[in-house]
Formats: C-alpha cells, sequence, structure tokens
C-alpha cells in the first residue's frame, strides 16, 4: 500500500488532519489502534477555541457543532464563597465553543466516511521504519496479518502512548516534564449543567469545576488525592464534595444525578522536543500533555494539525519544503504558551499540600487581582479564547 | 510631653506622614533611633510610583524631585541576548519617575525643618506602652537620659527590625514569608547610566539590573548565591559579571567605574497581619517587605502612609474613627497586590536552582508571552507604575 502521509492515530488529531490534506486531494491513510467505538466512547475534553471552531468549519466539519454546540462568552470564577464573572468577549473579542470532543470526533468520522477516506481500526503492533531516510514506511498487523504502508510523511497523532515519540531517537528528544500531586475525579450525568457557563472554583478543599457537554449532559470535577481510587467514591459521597466547593448560591441549584462515566485523571504538564524528526511529525498528545485546567489539550492537538497541514499543502503545490522545516519550532512556540497558561491556571485553583501560608496567599491575591484588573482578564481572555495561529 | 501621633522612625514613611499630618495642624513627634547623616547615607530604592509622585507633589515636597527627576515611560527586559521594551504610557497611560529614596528624604526634612516639626534622632531602646489601652505612650533614652511622649496613636514607620511590629503580641499577628535562596549584589558609581531606561535581564548565570538614580549615578544588581561575601567581589568581578549577563548591544556600551558603595542584600516576601492593633498602626517595611524587582517597597510605604493619614485627617476632623478602623483591610490589600507583583517579576526574572527543566522554560515562555502580548504588557505596566490608591 502507498499513500502520500500515513497518519498515526485516528482521534480527533489524526482525523481532522486527514480531513484538511484530503479536501485538497493530498492522499492519506489513517491508521486507529482500537475500534471506531471505542474511539467514540471516550470521554475527553470539551471546550473549543475560536481558531478550533474556524479551522472545523473550513474543514466542512462545522455544520453540526455551529447548531448544537454552545458558544460561550465568559466563564465563572469562584473564590472564598463567591463568584465573578470573566467576559471574553469584552476582554478580547472572542468566545469558545462547547462541544464534547466525542462529538467533534463523531463528524469528522462522517466527513471522512463521505469523501471515502481511508481508516484502518485495530491496527496493532504499528511500527514506524526509515523515518530518517527517503522512503519511509509503516507497519502494523491486523487479525494477525502483516501489512505495510509506504509514504512521503509520517504524522504521529497517536497520543502520549503511542509509538510515533518513541520512534525519535531518545538521544534526539529533549522531555520537559511536571507532575502535579492530584488528580481530576470527573462525573459525567444527564442532568442539566448547573449555570449557563463554566465554574472554575478555588476552595479550601481543593478545586471543583461545573463545566457541561450539552444542555441535558453535565461534566464535574473535583481535585482528588492521586492516592484515591474511583471505586471509593460513590456518587453521593462525589455531590456532596462537589457541592462544598462551589458558593453556595449555586450549590443549592446543583441538579445531581447518577453518573454515567467516572474516572480519575492525573495532571501532567510534558513536552517533547523536537516535534519532528526526518520524515515525522508529531501532532497533539503524542508531544506534549497539559494539565485539564483552561482546556487546553485538544485545542493544541487542533492547532499542531493547523500547521503541518499548511506545511504540508505549501510542499505538495510548489515543493517548498520551508515549513515542515520550520514546523516544529513553529507549534512549539504555541505550545509553550499554552503549556504557560494551563500551568498558570492549574497553580492558581488547585489546592497545593506543599504551599505555604505565603503561597496561598498569592492564590487568593492573583484571583483578588483578577477580580480588579480589566487587563489581568483580557490576558485570561485571549489565552482561554486561543492565541491566534 | 505630649503630641497627637507618635511616629517611630524617621525614614521616608515616618517624614512623609508627619508631613501630611503637619499640613492639616496634626500634632507629630518623630523617633529616629540613628542619626540624620546615618538615615541619610542609606542608599534604597530609586522609582516612584506615579501615586508616589502625586502624593509628594500634594505634600509640597515636589518641587525638586519635578526639577531633578527622570520621568519614565517603560523599562526594558532582556533573555536570550536580546531585549524588549513594554511600554508604561502605551500600555496603562502611566509613568514612573526615577528619583533616589534618599533624595525624597533630604527633601521631606527640608520641609519638615521648615515646619518647624519635632523630629528626635538618636532616640534609643524605644518602647511603646498602652496600645491597648485610651493612653498609649512611647517611651526612649537620649544620651542615657529617660523620655516618655503621650500620644492620641503610635504610627509604626520603623522598619523590619523595629520595635513597633513586636510590640503587637505574638497571638494576634499571623506572619507570612517567603525567603529566595538568593540576594543582590549593589554597585553604585558615579558613571553614565547605561540606558535611557531600566533594563531587567533575565541571563543563564543569574538575573541582572542596570539602573540609575541621576545622569551621572548608576545603580547596578546581579544576583549572587546567599553565600557569597561582598568582599568576595572586586569591582572589576562585578563588572565583568554584569556585562556577561546583559545583552551584547548594550553592554559593549557599558560605562564602568569604581563602586561607592557596594552590598549584598537578600530577598525575601513578608507580611505581618493586621497592620492595627489597638492604637498602634503600622506602615511600609515595619509591616511588610518586598523583594526589590519591580521597586515596590518604598512606594508600599507610602500607600501605606496616605491610608494612614486619611483616616487620622477623617478622625480629627469628625470624629469619625471608621477609617481608622478599616486601615489595616484597605492597605493590606494593596500591599497583597504589590507582594503578587514582586514575586511575579522575581519568580520571572532570578534563576532557581530548584527549577527544573520544565519550571525553567515556563520563565522564558512567560517572557516570550509578555514580549508579544499587549495584555500581559498593561498588566505589567499597571503593577510597575502603580495600582491605584
Amino acid at each position: 500500500m502507498r499513500t502520500q502521509i500515513a497518519i498515526v492515530g485516528g482521534g480527533p488529531a489524526g482525523l481532522l488532519l486527514s480531513q484538511l490534506l484530503n479536501r485538497v486531494g493530498i492522499s492519506t491513510v489513517v491508521l486507529e489502534r482500537k475500534s471506531r467505538d471505542y474511539v467514540l466512547s471516550r470521554i475527553r475534553a470539551g471546550v473549543l477555541e475560536w481558531g478550533t471552531v474556524e479551522l472545523l468549519r473550513t474543514a466542512g466539519v462545522g455544520e453540526r457543532m455551529d447548531h448544537e454546540g454552545m458558544p460561550h462568552d465568559g466563564c465563572y470564577l469562584a473564590h472564598d464563597g463567591r463568584m465573578f464573572r470573566v467576559d471574553f468577549r469584552d476582554a478580547c473579542g472572542r468566545q469558545v465553543m462547547v462541544y464534547g470532543q466525542t462529538e467533534m470526533t463523531r463528524d469528522l468520522y462522517a466527513a471522512q466516511d463521505a469523501m471515502g477516506a481511508t481508516i484502518i481500526h485495530d491496527a496493532e503492533e504499528v511500527a514506524l521504519h526509515e523515518l530518517d531516510g527517503e522512503a519511509p514506511f509503516v507497519t502494523w498487523t491486523h487479525d494477525g496479518k502483516p501489512f505495510r504502508l509506504d509514504c512521503d510523511f509520517v504524522a504521529g497523532c497517536d497520543g502520549f502512548h503511542g509509538v510515533s515519540r518513541p520512534s525519535i531517537p531518545k538521544e534526539v528528544r529533549r522531555e520537559f516534564e511536571k507532575v502535579y500531586p492530584f488528580g481530576w475525579l470527573g462525573v459525567l450525568s444527564h442532568t442539566p449543567p448547573l449555570a449557563d457557563e463554566l465554574i472554575y472554583a478555588s476552595h479550601e478543599r481543593g478545586f471543583a469545576l461545573a463545566s457541561m457537554r450539552n444542555p441535558n449532559l453535565s461534566r464535574y470535577y473535583i481535585q482528588v488525592p492521586l492516592t484515591d481510587h474511583v471505586e471509593d467514591w460513590s456518587d453521593d459521597a462525589f455531590w456532596q464534595e462537589l457541592k462544598r466547593r462551589l458558593p453556595e448560591e449555586v450549590a443549592e441549584r446543583l441538579v445531581t444525578g447518577p453518573s454515567i462515566e467516572k474516572s480519575i485523571a492525573p495532571l501532567r504538564s510534558f513536552v517533547s522536543e523536537p516535534m519532528r524528526w526526518g520524515k515525522l511529525f508529531l501532532c497533539g498528545d503524542a508531544a506534549h500533555i497539559v494539565p485539564p485546567t483552561g482546556a487546553k489539550g485538544l485545542n493544541l492537538a487542533v492547532s499542531d494539525v493547523h500547521y503541518l497541514a499548511e506545511a504540508l499543502k505549501l510542499f505538495y503545490s510548489s515543493g517548498d519544503g520551508s515549513a515542515l522545516d520550520g514546523y516544529s519550532e513553529q507549534a512549539l512556540s504555541r505550545v509553550w504558551k499554552a503549556m504557560r497558561f494551563s500551568w498558570w491556571m492549574t497553580t492558581l485553583m488547585h489546592r497545593f499540600t506543599e504551599h505555604n501560608a505565603y503561597e496561598r496567599r498569592m492564590q487568593d491575591t492573583e484571583l483578588a487581582f483578577l477580580e480588579c484588573s480589566a487587563a489581568a482578564q483580557a490576558v485570561m481572555a485571549e489565552n482561554y479564547t486561543g492565541l491566534p495561529y
């Protein structure tokens, strides 16, 4: 088998890249380790930057998002039992769109199917070869049978645990990491969301987030120690703890219900440099992980894909490889700024056992300053809604 | 002896408070442990917020400052061998004034002398009494003879090591502290300043600051380990190290000369709450210490003095003690925001041995973000030029 771009990973990053390339006649094959049902069962992010929204429209997959997605003009920040709102539109003229990653992935599958794109599921033992040569290829097995795909380039969109990043020799890679000493316990439930916009709450007992996927699907999170197990958290215990951490004025409005998904995710900041090695280009979680505070993970994958798609289009239309050569630096520049924002927001809103009284007070002061400074709100808004590509 | 306000400490905070009160007919006595010559020999801060500038004018001590001071519209931030400028005027419409604390103190002495104010120098063994009663008084000795001053209120303007803060019972005080693992080695020299504005430099070898007091008096600093001794730093070694940490384009313009003052100051963030106890009100360093990055120390003392002077004026003009009751909360609200800014700028610009690669990269990214974000520059500018009173 032969294609121009072998795309390893059939999550939103790989599918979007395939979609953007197919639309301009660049051939792709997407290889996914799991089944389509499995991919669509993963509960992930739900807040799209406006640049992501616009790119999805450009890619021809914006129709249902524009119909069912919920544009948000701001969000709430709660602390000390009360809350204030940051108006993104006022602060920087942009919005975000609440639309689940699962829905976006579904739309991409539908669009790719309609275009007759090649998406191979249940591809096992994927391996990348000759990445530093002129004739790279990818091998895998399917039902025990071996396959080979020759290509011009490989796009590694296979996430943190995928094979792409480790295919770059260790001595070439530089890794940056910060592990946070807590996780997020998340609950999804068929209940109306607590508020019209997201509520990020800083509380003595730990961070809480009231989020949503649609008007009857709520997503809530609370900060928990990494030693907690999800089995130890009954739905009741979760709802009680969530209520404690939200301002009373909103907590009393909380509609609870059975959880349809409950899990604990650790928080981590991670970047691997470079994002290009030979014929391999990394996109999204394959190269970097952000803590979920500020909802940057999916959006960063999308901006990587945007840069790579543009670079490939330039190369195939004119033979100009300069944008491919500059991909890593260009993508990383935006990645690091999003890392900074996610780290800032995580550090601002969570309780750290290692903080002394001074450092705790710095958190409170940062929130108090944010509440009263239009410039500080503009900084938050321009990052939250997405820095320009 | 009797007065309305006993002011402990004859530095800029105590003198300015005395000046503001005397002008509206409130009587004061200033007690200073050291001689006037000693006070005027201390080399301290040199950057005044615009609110400080305006308050000095209001206090009738702005004439020489307006003549000799140097208004600065911005500052430079250097990193990775190059630098960019933050324009305070563009970013927030305000400026700062470069005018040495020593000069400001000199002006205050002159104005106080002209008004016939009582400033007692070489007051030893100062002690505060009956602060929680109706008849507070202050005792001291002079040339071995005991003295007593009865008063309505005591203003503690006697700095971090003064007697005022420890006169508040330990069980009433809450202290917040962060000690930084490095200090600033500072050199004052009769040389023309390196640039028209201050240069804050982040460098692999540590922070450096090119500052000034007047057109022929430069003030430079470099970050050094706390284990360094000033005796180990020759002038030559200092200039060489400073040059290494500045961008080449400016380092080659550096005019060196013999140091006329050279010292190492540790960096510390410290706040003691409350700032009022009974009849005692703390102002400035007596209640809080900021690291020098961002030049907030003197300016915070001035805003404390402003709040206290206004509260005392209200009390003596109408008997309304509400502003005195609210002094601590009002002053602390601004103090904490300045602590936040000083901590941010210190953390941004210095090298911390405990930082891992990720945290180092966060510093670089924060600077890169600051360089490209008008909103982030506005946040810096509004803090650097001084948040509103």
